[in-house]
């Protein structure tokens, strides 16, 4: 796979996946810092220079390349019952189910947030849906390759396998249950439909509930990827700060 | 200001904000629906039908306009002052500060968000900073128009006067307090930093106080768009349920 970018070249080298370079190449006209060319000769990897016409022919002619292409590890989605078997023996896990994200700005940012908040694992549908791209890399900064990701060819199948391995399948949309009042248990999947059209009822079927994200002025919808910050890590305080864990039980009539 | 797209008119004539419309033109192969005709109408506003090339003109060559443009209202910022002097009376408001964030694509996402949180008004800078075009209305679903938005030259001075005016102002930086620890009072002002340097130093002392997002994996950070989404709807989380609203007080000497 290849970044490109002097800032991606910065991010990666100071990130804790700089093991994921191969190599560098430059432009003639390009130049490295001297820090930035000791921490690649520490990570032994190779600096070649290339002449511009070859840099385009890696990156594309209308990439931002600033005469800086990364080499790097290709990317490794992970098998869904392999993570699934990964989190058997753990108490507190969670995964973040996506139904149909198309847009990879929105894929790369929840995969970073998801990264951030602790979440174990992302799956994603083979149909309709953005995959992890050299784009999408660069918005998730490079936590893709920190993080397990999977695709799936039936999102159904995979939520009923999650359930039987002792996950609480959460959806999200307009209707569900407001999350504050929720109670959530150790394991659970979240999952956030597609941008326009939401969950497919399918999906939606097969989720144990629906939860949604109370708003001051009712308005359109989040954006998915704000929608999974604010969930994410909603589980993520009560994790940590367990003294405010438990909401109030939701009441038969209460909003 | 001209936006553009089959979409933006969609979204447009389904939400709250539709009489900022003026007029739409179509280029001659570009059609609407009967209700998109019907609505139009109701709304008193003309269809044009234009040569592509004066389409073109209007929104750039390069945009995806699909051969619908829109006429809308100019964009009007709000005077900071008179933002603070409506605020005076009420007992409750929060302000989202921006210290030159760049991205149009973040100040879209932030403004969307803080409108969906209840926020009374996005304050930004001057300089070296993003400014509501018609990308970043487009990104914010239309709700620009819905929220307040201001620009200050100075944004240390805006600072100490949403103190003056009793607003308690929280600087956003990776070693403040946890949020989940901290007491919001009813008037709170949030700053957020720019996307690669944060807070300036001199925006920062300002602050009466410092939060953070506490994460679960020791990463580079969150995007500007979902730190501010996690704060907002934290926010909101305790005034829409109160029973939740009291965080444990922070002991000296805990985290």
């Amino acid at each position: 796979m290849y970044l490109y970018g002097k800032n991606a070249l910065t991010e990666l080298l100071k990130s804790q996946q700089n093991a994921i370079l191969k190599k560098v190449y430059l432009s003639p006209s390009a130049s490295l810092s001297e820090r930035e060319e000791s921490l690649l000769k520490g990570l032994n990897v190779s600096v070649t220079v290339m002449p511009l016409k070859t840099i385009e022919q890696l990156v594309g002619k209308g990439a931002a390349h600033q005469g800086v292409v990364l080499e790097t590890k290709d990317f490794q989605y992970l098998e869904y019952e392999e993570l699934l078997e990964q989190l058997e023996p753990a108490p507190v896990a969670s995964l973040v189910f996506l139904d149909q994200v198309q847009d990879p700005h929105n894929l790369g940012a929840i995969i970073r947030t998801a990264y951030s908040a602790g979440v174990d694992g992302v799956v994603t549908c083979q149909d309709n849906s953005a995959s992890v791209t050299p784009a999408v890399v660069k918005v998730s900064a490079g936590s893709a390759f920190l993080l397990p990701i999977c695709i799936v060819n039936n999102l159904r199948r995979a939520l009923e396998r999650a359930k039987e391995k002792g996950f609480w399948i959460y959806g999200t949309e307009k209707d569900g249950h407001p999350y504050p009042l929720v109670a959530f248990p150790p394991k659970i999947g979240l999952v956030f439909g597609n941008e326009s059209s939401g969950m497919r009822r399918l999906v939606k079927e097969s989720c144990d509930e629906t939860v949604s994200i109370p708003m001051a002025n009712p308005f359109d919808s989040l954006n998915v990827s704000v929608s999974a910050g604010i969930l994410c890590f909603e589980i993520l305080r009560r994790r940590l700060f367990p003294e405010t864990r438990e909401p109030q039980v939701l009441k038969e009539g209460e909003p």
